[in-house]
């Protein structure tokens, strides 16, 4: 029997406790709502790998990778500090076992923290698995038992999953990036399946933390991406020695009696079959959205492959039910995202607010060892929309002043602006491949949320010395076919 | 007897050859102009230092500056691998001698490139000290004897140079950043003189390189500079064991039977007079104009404190005579700054342009070792401008994810917004403690530049985990007295 209007339990229950989820329930609160969380992370199927409150990016996401990829750029630090003049020794290896506590430590310090602010800002927090009875009715699975539960509005942020292939072993041997950063044994030789940002970040910590990672790729690299930025991440991956298996699907991985993982694969376009073993095999094929548990159909909720549409509002086909974070459908899978949109949601549900999320132009970075971030439209993105004739792409390769003396490679420090080509030239898209690129990209996104042109791009005096202001120094266009490549580095 | 017009040795004859002189004289060769560039580095009083073409920023300025800044970052770095499960002695020691043959091997490279560079690009290059005879004659000193040159028109370039305080000791026994990138050994106890922006970053490197600055400030720290920004970079030096002796002024340096330095200083308030013995004494209390050789009233040319007052054409009092960079009177004495309007100047002359230099709203960084980058009005600047009641300052501490496993002091991160406390809210100034502010600013500078707003800032989706994504999470005014300590980090 459904319940009675007006008599529920919660004005809002948020089935989700990850980013999207913790943020909207709190500014929930915060407008005056009676909110309740859910969040239920159920193991993985290899290692039984599971973890507390705060969703992918702070257990198994963001926070874990940036911490393994600081990791990996200390090491490498290590050996620039020698060229520095420091003495060290520079013969390092890296302690797994220290790395691993050290990153769950603190993820355990973020998760605690979140359950106090939970009970400060009085959402009531509840460990279960929810599946819809009706559209306003959960039946949570708890610990201790079933409990029913009911609201007026529900906002669905259960976030996704790793994939798995459907090949013989895949689930049995691999593990994926919910079980890396808590593995209790040193990674050794891994493949690395899959080349989107998640199997790169991992191929590439992986690397500089000294084993031995082999991307494993069947149609291309970073798939959404700027295409010729895509490329020069992977070429600088391959020039530091890790080898891209380009073209290639697994076929089935076996346990050998020594332990190790002998993978069958194949290359997509000459059919030629070969073998190859590992210490450890990751999945990172994509990620699934957990629409399963919820049994969606009780309350007459759409879903599209495994996610769920939402309009611009964030609501479902079911008025009373919403969606945000990485369980919708189109949109980018990135915490500040979820948080954005999910606090946004809220306050057009409690607060009378009517802003709406804008997905457009969202920034991201991927973290491999050098990094590459961009804000706004690819390259091709731009030339699809405006047409090539319409389209001015500034680029520029470039020397950050600190790679000198330790004699690192410059050769994929590249940069480029992809702009209109006539009338005030405004910015559609910035992409930067080099240090620290989160951090230097971050601004010019709100450059690019202003209106941006390349006129005042040029015409912002740069800070010298700093990679960023390479931004500023633009001036040759690919149009005009001159070498990109820079001459002096002060005048 | 003056020169005849029309038949002058030259369109343009540039007097000096850093990065204002070089961007110019470059720029006017592309626009078909006939450009000589003259340079000339005097030897430092005390040591005798001497250096090559391309002026403050490559060979005693910006370059070696970051370049030691890094070396200290990466000591840090070595102690933090350590943290994060690196097999690393982080018991380190730096190598004085091998640091500074880097640093002077690359700025000797730079040099190199440099020279290189002006020769592909036809500017002659004059390797003297000029004087002028009248406005359109030159008297050049060589190393092979005196040479008389006349152009239509001149840039005066010439830059600056350390002062040096008018006390007993001083030129003597004191160095100054002219001399510590090629000291040919270690500083050891440093005295720096001077809470500039040249003095806390040689304080900073030094302190980072294992030696033990001692930073002495008569009056204010980074004049010039927000203060509440300026006092936490000097707290967090404190923090790392630089000793700061304020209100203090220097009396005398005598050099001591064993070679050690005695400073005697008073103390401006109390009168109170102490000595202490340092093994190094660095002036860093300011830069003087290099006008003295010029012979400028010979050609009319006014000067003002040291340096020459421009128009918002970067024109002299005298028709055909121009200024750009650290010589001229009252603008910030920055590369970037100089280059841009060196090249818009040239631009302006030869090329038939008429975009003037904006010299607002530059972006700026010091590398202490927690950097502070900033760009636009200072907090106090905004309110004499506006009034308090018209401003509204959000501000935030915030806690970088990388520094947690190494448990680096997180008690100086902080950043905040000063806008419009009405209306669309405009930003005026954005200032940023942490790590890589330069980084993070140079595209805050540009959506400065682009009219950013405090409602843009926020809409602006962070990069996560990034430090620079903390400024679109600012939601805590000054106004509000609210704690802007963090909460959570992913939610």
């Amino acid at each position: 029997m459904a319940p009675v209007p007006g008599s529920y339990d919660y004005d809002l229950i948020v089935i989700g406790g990850g980013s999207a989820g913790l943020a909207c329930a709190k500014e929930a609160v915060l407008n005056g709502a009676r909110v309740a969380c859910l969040d239920y992370v159920k193991p993985t199927p290899t290692l039984g790998t599971k973890w507390g409150v705060g969703g992918t990016c702070v257990n198994v996401g963001c926070i874990p990778k940036k911490l393994m990829h600081q990791a990996s750029l200390l090491g490498e630090a290590v050996h620039e500090a020698a060229s520095y003049g420091w003495n060290v020794d520079d013969k390092i290896k890296p302690d797994w076992g220290k790395l691993v506590q050290s990153v769950q430590n603190h993820i355990k310090s973020v998760n605690w923290v979140t359950r106090v602010d939970l009970r400060d800002k009085k959402v009531e927090y509840i460990n279960g698995l929810g599946s819809f009875v009706d559209s306003h009715t959960l039946l949570a699975k708890l610990k201790s038992g079933e409990r029913t539960i009911t609201a007026q509005t529900f906002v669905i942020a259960v976030g996704g999953r790793p994939r798995y292939p459907d090949i013989p072993g895949a689930v049995e041997y691999g593990i994926t990036s919910d079980d890396i950063f808590s593995l209790d044994h040193e990674p050794g030789k891994t493949l690395v399946v899959g080349a989107g940002y998640i199997g790169l970040e991992c191929a590439g910590f992986l690397k500089g933390l000294g084993y031995e990672p082999t991307v494993m790729v069947r149609s291309i690299v970073l798939r959404g991406f700027d295409q010729q930025m895509a490329e020069l991440v992977a070429s600088s991956m391959e020039e530091r020695g890790i080898p891209f298996l380009r073209k290639t699907v697994p076929l089935s991985v076996e346990k050998q009696e020594d332990g190790k993982l002998l993978v069958k694969f194949k290359n997509v376009e000459t059919g030629e079959e070969a073998e190859d073993t590992f210490d450890t095999v990751l999945w990172a094929i994509g990620r699934k959205g957990l629409v399963d548990d919820l049994n969606l159909p009780n309350a007459g909720v759409n879903t599209q492959k495994d996610k769920i549409p939402v309009d611009s509002q964030e609501a479902t086909n079911v008025a009373n039910i919403y969606a945000v974070g990485d369980i919708i459908y189109g949109k980018p899978e990135l915490t500040p995202v979820a948080i954005l949109a999910g606090r946004l949601l809220a306050r057009r549900l409690y607060g009378g607010a009517t802003q709406r999320m804008d997905y457009a132009d969202v920034a991201t970075t991927v973290f491999t060892p050098l990094e590459y971030a961009c804000v706004g439209l690819s390259e091709e993105d731009a030339v699809k929309q405006y047409g090539a004739d319409e389209v001015e792409v500034f680029h520029g390769y470039y020397k950050p002043t600190e790679f000198f003396i330790p004699q690192k490679s410059v050769r994929y420090c590249y940069l480029k602006a992809v702009a209109e080509r006539h009338g005030d030239q405004r910015v559609y898209g910035l992409h930067y491949i080099g240090p620290v690129a989160g951090e230097v990209i971050q601004g010019f996104a709100a450059a690019l949320k202003s209106g941006l042109t390349i006129n005042t791009l040029i015409n912002t005096v740069g800070i010298h010395p700093t990679t960023a202001e390479e931004f500023t120094r633009l001036n040759i266009t690919k149009r005009s076919g001159l070498d990109p490549t820079p001459a002096t580095c002060c005048s």
